[in-house]
């Protein structure tokens, strides 16, 4: 486990989750409260969801919570989430994460924050985590912007930002289920996550002990940042949990 | 008359024309031969017109080009081109602003390039000319990027960049019709302009005579830059005549 | 109370209500336990709101409850939700309007149902409730497909289906205010409205009392059909309380 | 020519183009002029392109010429125009499907036309004709709207069609080259085409000759109807060429 990489400092590990995924009326996710909990927000910027007015409040609330700012853009697909490749070329991943992060750059400068770091949203992280010739195209993007990527430790994310001098925080998910190979497998729609096994999970993770995949292989996850989906019912138990393991360090 | 006020230098006068407006395969505009005759453009940014990708070929051609670039947001109404007016609240205009320009920085910062300043389009160039609420709104955003504002003289765009103290930049428009009032007639569908008469209008205007509106009256437009628009099927014929009246002074 | 399901009788005073108007993942409005106290279900046609998953689900909905569904087509505006005026021509409506409703009778062929009515949404509802030329257009629409249209009596929508002669059903809005001259003052974001409130004003109105205006107007409104909004927070307990009021008549 | 303009009777070879690409005021193909030569139209629903207006005024020109029209519905990605494969599941394609023919049909009605048959646009085609699973869900909205489903012979197009007891319409391609087994090789922008080589082949095809592969692979192509683009920059010249082969026969 690597030391603290991002800009704000609350503990060794950060705490960081999806954020601004809303739409018009359409609220998403526990933004709110889950703000008091995290160190980190990644912003959605208006592809998969988000859109100019959300954005403005997702990014003015993270600062009055003092929470850390990155991107988190994502295909152009609304009614999907983003949580359905789409076959893109590599010039196509770099503008679509260039004109997302951008967007977002504006919201950041307005509430007097910075670009904290860039983080792929749903399919796209899984493509891009499988994908050398992609993963370059968003490195690049990171690299333009001289901030670190967060992904997958183990796999593309991880070897391109090495190889393109891109600095890399690998994450731990508690909401999530990881195959036999520690991949992720990611649904379409979030189901509840029982707060004490996160809690347990991140407890074993941060003691250096392995992480249970689904059929219980052990994985040696390597992690300087633990995601919390904002968009399951019970987020806010889940990341308050996660939160009293990491304080009782 | 005022002096030069972006940053680009070719002449006194610069001449401006919007770019980029084309969508994935939609090709729209004369965007490579226009680049060659005009010191400024105003580069659509994904809402009325414009995607990731385009943008990136549009900053680098007028990278290449030496041509300044603004951003040129819009309505976001891709099926209306941005030419209907939409019902927005100030904090909307702000928002859907600082999304584009954001967006289109990202991408200036790619090619080596600084924003130049912000030229709203279409419907929404209107709104903000009769609107001082929603033109303070687009103000700010300039404000905040530090660029100057282009827009109408003797409209709100004026009158609100003056009281908060955004630099404004008058436009001179070849290709479109004015009424009695001023006012810039805008139509749905370009239609091609005569360019004997654009250059004639601007020999003109750049010698301090009046501009004649549709129905002869005659207009005292004070200008500091002149837009061809791009999308009238003989766009770079107008843009070649005002350039060498531009020219010959 | 179980009869007229596929078209309404209007004899008797019938409960509808927006239906349909999530996107993906977004889930929006309470339709499930909504659709067992309504006659009638104005199931959003992707503009404004829903997609064609959510629609499929939504009439499939319908159809087990045995609830009538007409179109509820909105204006191309899924971050504003329809609410926002648009600046259309009239063959532009038109053409909204049957691609919207166009649409949803696939969905009501695939689950044996036919197509109800055509009540336009939010922001679209007013423009055509006050423009002739407009209304006319939509209104052809309803007369092409050879249902009623939903709307507000003594407006534009009422005068131009009695002189096309297309069937009109006009409505009483429970949870909306109305102003003095009988306009609906629609909001931006719903508010709770009252149940035992919304039961009075039914009440009244069934028994041919006025309704009163924000402002204590006493206004005569003729309708055959309550619209109950399925997005404000306690839609059940209205929808539950109108209901009541209507099946003890 | 004039016969077989409802329905095709598949006695003949029918010409069919893809028509009604262009959005809003982005003008695509060339429309216009080839609808007088082709039997059918292929109308872009709304999705990959096309929009209510220019729907409407496309089965408007093809009704003028006694052109039968079918429904091309696409992929939710107008940036891409359909051609960017998407991980769709089954009952996301039927949904997207119903959708788009249903939003055709309301303007074929208008114009006094009925529907005559579904070909999936781009990357949706690509996808059908290669997962059993997508093509049954697709050929079920065939079924559903009792019309023929236009494809590629020896795909899951084909033996899904046989299966469901969809009628299926083989086509041959003519400008766009094929792999060595018979696959299409679909480019993301169009390339002009020799018309003399696209007539050679459709000689070749109707004299029951095998048509060339790419590499020389001699292929034997079933098919009924005959596809020209309409966007290639000399689609006209092409059709007219496929023309006077069918004429002449």
């Amino acid at each position: 486990m690597t030391e603290t990489v991002t800009r704000s400092t609350r503990s060794r590990v950060l705490l960081n989750s999806d954020m601004g995924e809303g739409v018009g009326l359409h609220e998403f996710g526990n933004d709110v409260e889950l703000m008091r909990l995290i160190d980190v927000a990644n912003v959605a910027c208006g592809y998969h969801a988000g859109d100019p007015d959300v954005m403005n409040r997702t990014v003015g609330l993270a600062a009055e919570h003092g929470v850390a700012v990155g991107a988190h853009p994502g295909l152009p697909d609304p009614v999907g989430f983003g949580r359905r490749r789409m076959a893109l070329q590599p010039e196509e991943v770099e503008s679509i994460i260039l004109y997302q992060v951008g967007a977002l750059t504006a919201f950041l400068a307005k509430h007097g924050l910075e670009l904290n770091h860039i983080k792929p949203h749903g399919a796209l992280y899984g493509m891009l985590a499988g994908d050398e010739e992609l993963m370059a195209a968003a490195a690049s993007t990171a690299k333009q912007f001289g901030v670190p990527f967060y992904g997958l430790a183990g796999t593309q994310h991880e070897a391109v930002c090495r190889d393109l001098g891109v600095e890399f925080v690998p994450e731990l998910y508690v909401d999530l289920n990881y195959g036999p190979e520690g991949q992720l497998l990611i649904q379409r729609r979030p189901e509840p996550t029982d707060p004490a096994s996160a809690a347990e999970r991140v407890r074993r993770a941060v003691a250096g002990q392995p992480v249970l995949a689904v059929d219980g292989t052990e994985l040696d996850i390597t992690f300087a940042s633990i995601c919390v989906h904002s968009d399951a019912p019970n987020s806010v138990a889940v990341a308050s949990a996660v939160r009293d393991v990491l304080t009782d360090r």
